[in-house]
């Protein structure tokens, strides 16, 4: 029904190996540490939770050769090797995030082998568990014939599978519910046309590619009802970080009076930060001056690459989360879900 | 000071090639008829105002080399010579009307070849004339220190010198007002990146590339003072055509309290249609789907590709004319400006 992105097969981890996008389907199998480290490094693999999953399994592929040999060693060659795979690409909080969690359950357990695999194991079926959950609460929101709008890639390619606010669309799409999308390129990286295109199409979702200058004029005529985006962050008071676009859709939707979902699970909520705290990653000019290698601008010009914005929560309807719908006050409603309790 | 992107030369036609650039500032000699349909087709030059001037010259160059035939005959090349321009672009709108105009102008003469020559050339010094006066009036908007977004290109590139928005941006740094510029890089046809980040590296003028999916959050964050675009078609109530994105930059502005500023010549003014009697070009799916010839999305992908969008008045702060700015009630301000009287 949706497409997996990554999958353990006892010995070797099968990815699908996203640089052959969107023109090829294309699974690779990783056999070794080394193997696991070039596919993040290579972005064969993308998106936080999958980068993080895929860490997770490299040190379950490092447990599984560790069989046999005493507790403290295995337990120095998983530390070693979540050394190397923290420095597969630094910036990425999930992958750090992953590989800790894998060693903690290790070293909690007389059997670190074991207990790393379970863990890595358990952690890419949770991603899938959350998004479908996500996927069941949040279609209720879309009605039969709605329009909708959504940016950037948050589908299975993001994930372990199924996705944040394109699976909860394409679950929509599965369910029954005639919809038509329409999705952004998502300059500059262009996750849109090559990913989010990609997915659509494979799930047979009726969809139409537009630019992201296009997005005003086609929510303003196209009868679009709802706008769904993911997330890479969420503070308390309910701002919301995410992909570079993220902002002016939200105020072109207030603008026009169309709801306007973030699409988030729990564990994307930062209750200990305040807006002004995040800083927003800034990347190489070339994203923005080149396409596929070919310079687009002249030499010499100077480009702002900024990959993700800020959105006040008084632009954003409610939040989906696999415990439910979050709807204002979300100074109040966000700790009380999210906060657990 | 401003680049010029078209000169007569008495029996040949001088243009900046604008498929070179902003590579490379190549300049070409067209001698013939058959040269400037190939410069027009191929987009050696556009921009609407460009493209009516050029196809003036090629009237000019087909009269010239009438000297000495009969007045009838003049007449007959030269309306044989209009509808082959006509064809090179069909939908440009300023190519009609420029060829139609050096063609009545060559009727009602005794002369047809001289006044096919002067009135093509009286067009050509019109444009800089109305563009300087535009720019004059204009950069009294700017003051020192400002920080200015704008999209498309609407510089010299798009006329014969000097330009509408840019132009008027341009001038304002001339004159020694300090200002820093964001452009966006206007996808799908990237205007901004191509054409307007040559002109504003060629004027020396401090700027900035963004792509069009950081408008808002660059509105936001970077302390931008003032908007300025052009159009191409403003109502008698002010609804404004202008390139795909216009209107989402214009939303942004109103939320966020920035003035936006239209600056057209009063040609551009059209006091007969109402909005909804205006068509949106939609132009091929390969322009969003493919970059310089690399294919971005996968095939079987639909994408909708609008080239205008349709700012409604209440967006805009004011436009600004060679005959000075107009303020609101533009219903009653616009008709007496422009209407003339």
């Amino acid at each position: 029904m949706f497409l997996r992105s990554i999958e353990w097969l006892g010995d070797r981890v099968k990815i699908i190996d996203q640089t052959a996008l969107p023109h090829e389907l294309r699974y690779r199998e990783l056999r070794t540490l080394d193997e696991v480290v070039e596919a993040i490094k290579a972005m064969r693999v993308r998106g936080a939770p999958l980068i993080g999953v895929t860490a997770a399994l490299g040190l379950a592929l490092v447990a599984t050769g560790c069989r046999g040999m005493d507790r403290g060693e295995v337990l120095a060659r998983l530390r070693e090797a979540a050394e190397e795979l923290r420095r597969a690409r630094p910036t990425a909080v999930n992958l750090s995030w992953a590989v800790e969690r894998v060693l903690a359950a290790a070293e909690r357990a007389d059997d670190p082998a074991g207990a790393a695999v379970r863990e890595a194991v358990a952690m890419m079926e949770e991603d899938v568990r959350v998004n479908m959950e996500m996927a069941r609460v949040g279609q209720e929101l879309i009605e039969d014939g709605d329009v909708i709008l959504t940016h950037c890639n948050t589908g299975s390619l993001a994930t372990v599978s199924v996705g944040t606010a394109l699976g909860l669309i394409i679950y929509a799409h599965k369910v029954g519910k005639r919809i038509h999308v329409y999705f952004t390129e998502t300059r500059p990286v262009l996750q849109g046309s090559r990913l989010t295109a990609y997915e659509l199409l494979h799930a047979g979702v009726p969809a139409t590619l537009i630019c992201d200058s296009a997005v005003g004029h086609v929510m303003r005529t196209k009868g679009v009802k709802k706008v769904f985006v993911g997330a890479d962050r969420v503070l308390a008071d309910g701002t919301t970080y995410n992909k570079i676009g993220t902002y002016q859709i939200a105020v072109l939707a207030k603008e026009l009076g169309i709801p306007f979902y973030v699409v988030a699970p729990t564990s994307s909520f930062d209750l200990s930060r305040r807006p002004g705290d995040v800083v927003i990653e800034e990347r190489p000019d070339e994203e923005v001056t080149t396409i596929s290698g070919v310079r687009i601008a002249p030499e010499g010009v100077k480009a702002y690459n900024p990959a993700f914005d800020e959105t006040p929560p008084e632009y954003i309807t409610a939040f989906v989360t696999e415990r439910g719908i979050i709807r204002p006050p979300f100074e109040k409603n966000i700790p009380r879900v999210v906060g657990g309790g």
